[in-house]
């Protein structure tokens, strides 16, 4: 298959040696953990960005802040990796690049892990620190939530959370490729398996199973397409027409659209799950990264 | 029920006056008609914008020339109006204002109406015209084909048709609250039903009935959300959330996704049908216009 954009070739060639087949055995949480971390560490920050180690209200995460930001407003930015792997370190590299695109720090959260810590613990832990940030003076409107993929979905977790909670609603959420529905209903599950580099029913479902651990994966919190999303922030999502999640992100927008919340929907032909996570080897992730960085700068300026 | 929006609350006590209930006995098509051209022209264009009639390839239609316009480039309008009713007179307000906002040139078409001319009629016509374009000198990289409602519709299927026909798609489609299913399965149907001041799927499936005339209403450049929509031009989709073609957006969004279209859905809060109709009296109606209108100059500028 050729494509239009040569580098997402490129980096199907990358992800062959690094993704196991559909098909094959799956490796250890612990491989497949070890495996992300040294991928993610590898990719650089931008020059000038300090990132310090902190606890927001209990939950370890890194400050970010890219040279120029405005220190009174702030991404809390939740990681991808099935509520399984992954780290604050492996996506830093690209929180960093998203922060100082919208313009602001950033709290990149270091959430607990299953099956050590399944569901709830990650919501738990998204909420408080979302709690910790109005405790340290970031007003919700100066706020945006965003995450990729279990952090895409985390996300709307957190968000509906703090709805239930009587929290203020941030001023946006920013979920790419986000995994919404773990009861794999999406029709892209199966229309887009020949053609995603990363994901497959069967991990998601192994992945479902260690955060789950017995709740049901219809539960509002655990997939919140299924939750009921009026009242809350306005949202960008950002997805790729060549991934298994593609159903996930355009259910969630007719939901969402359908409970009166402000949607922007955005499909990127040729592009494969969190895209922007190799904006290193990537224009279009940088576009992304930089459009979202707009939108997410618009949000926060609005709420000054 | 009080909106955050106060407009849209004057605009549907002015709708309320204007529009037949959805239990009320339906207008005759003549009054329909009638009430529709009244209340359209009567909306006046913006300053500096000539409007000469002229034949595009054997359809009538205006050609709109905003001040400054960039003559190079254009967007051919195709007015909503359920393919029975409206006008290019009935939008000229509304595509003046699109041009203008784009920086460009607009063929304002009046496409044949059923019950006359039933489908394919209108298809045929918005295809003759976009032809005519090209001969006229406009690069297929230089046309963004626009509509509302049904002639949301239509653009889409004028864009599956040029496809059938080997001719190039445009730069980019535009349609403001797609009227895209004529099977009327979409969820908002009974969703909005309740919410949405303009259409019911009564009116709906009075206009569907003269328009199909027998042919089934599953056909593709029917219904073009059952279209083969691969290789189509990449879209900027707008619909209000308080709307019964709601889904209809959405679900556009969603299969244009999975074809590989570039695909940006954007619903917005407590909007109703084609509310950039109503941009004198509706500041969320003039953003949306600027918004649309920056995405369509971006889309030209790009192509010349």
């Amino acid at each position: 298959m050729s494509y239009r954009d040569p580098e997402i070739g490129q980096i199907r060639q990358v992800l062959a040696g690094l993704v196991a087949p559909a098909d094959a055995p799956r490796p250890s949480v612990e491989k497949q953990r070890a495996d992300y971390e040294a991928f993610g560490r590898s990719i650089p920050l931008p020059d000038g960005c300090e990132v310090e180690p902190i606890s927001a209200g209990g939950v370890p995460a890194q400050r970010m802040t890219p040279r120029g930001a405005d220190r009174g407003a702030a991404i809390l930015y939740l990681h991808g990796g099935g509520y399984v792997i992954g780290s604050a370190a492996t996506h830093a590299h690209m929180v960093a690049r998203l922060a100082e695109a919208a313009g602001t720090v950033a709290i990149n959260l270091d959430y607990r892990l299953a099956p050590e810590h399944p569901y709830p613990a990650a919501v738990d832990d998204a909420v408080a620190a979302y709690g910790w940030m109005l405790e340290q003076g970031w007003p919700a409107s100066r706020i945006v939530i965003a995450g990729d993929s279990a952090g895409g979905g985390l996300t709307l977790a957190t968000a509906v959370a703090l709805k239930a909670k009587g929290l203020p609603q941030p001023a946006g959420l920013y979920p790419i490729s986000p995994w919404t529905d773990l009861t794999q209903s999406g029709a892209a599950h199966t229309a887009k398996l020949a053609s995603d580099p990363i994901c497959n029913p069967a991990g998601l479902e192994e992945m479902s199973g260690l955060y789950r651990a017995g709740a049901a994966a219809n539960e509002p919190l655990v997939s919140p397409l299924f939750a009921d999303l009026s009242g809350l922030a306005p949202m960008l999502i950002h997805v790729g027409s060549e991934e298994v999640l593609l159903t996930d992100a355009t259910a969630l927008a007719e939901r969402a659209a359908l409970a009166g919340v402000e949607v922007r929907l955005e499909a990127w032909p040729e592009m494969i799950h969190v895209w922007p996570f190799f904006h290193a080897m990537l224009a279009a992730g940088r576009r992304a990264i930089a459009e979202a960085g707009a939108w997410i700068g618009g949000r926060v300026a609005a709420g000054a």
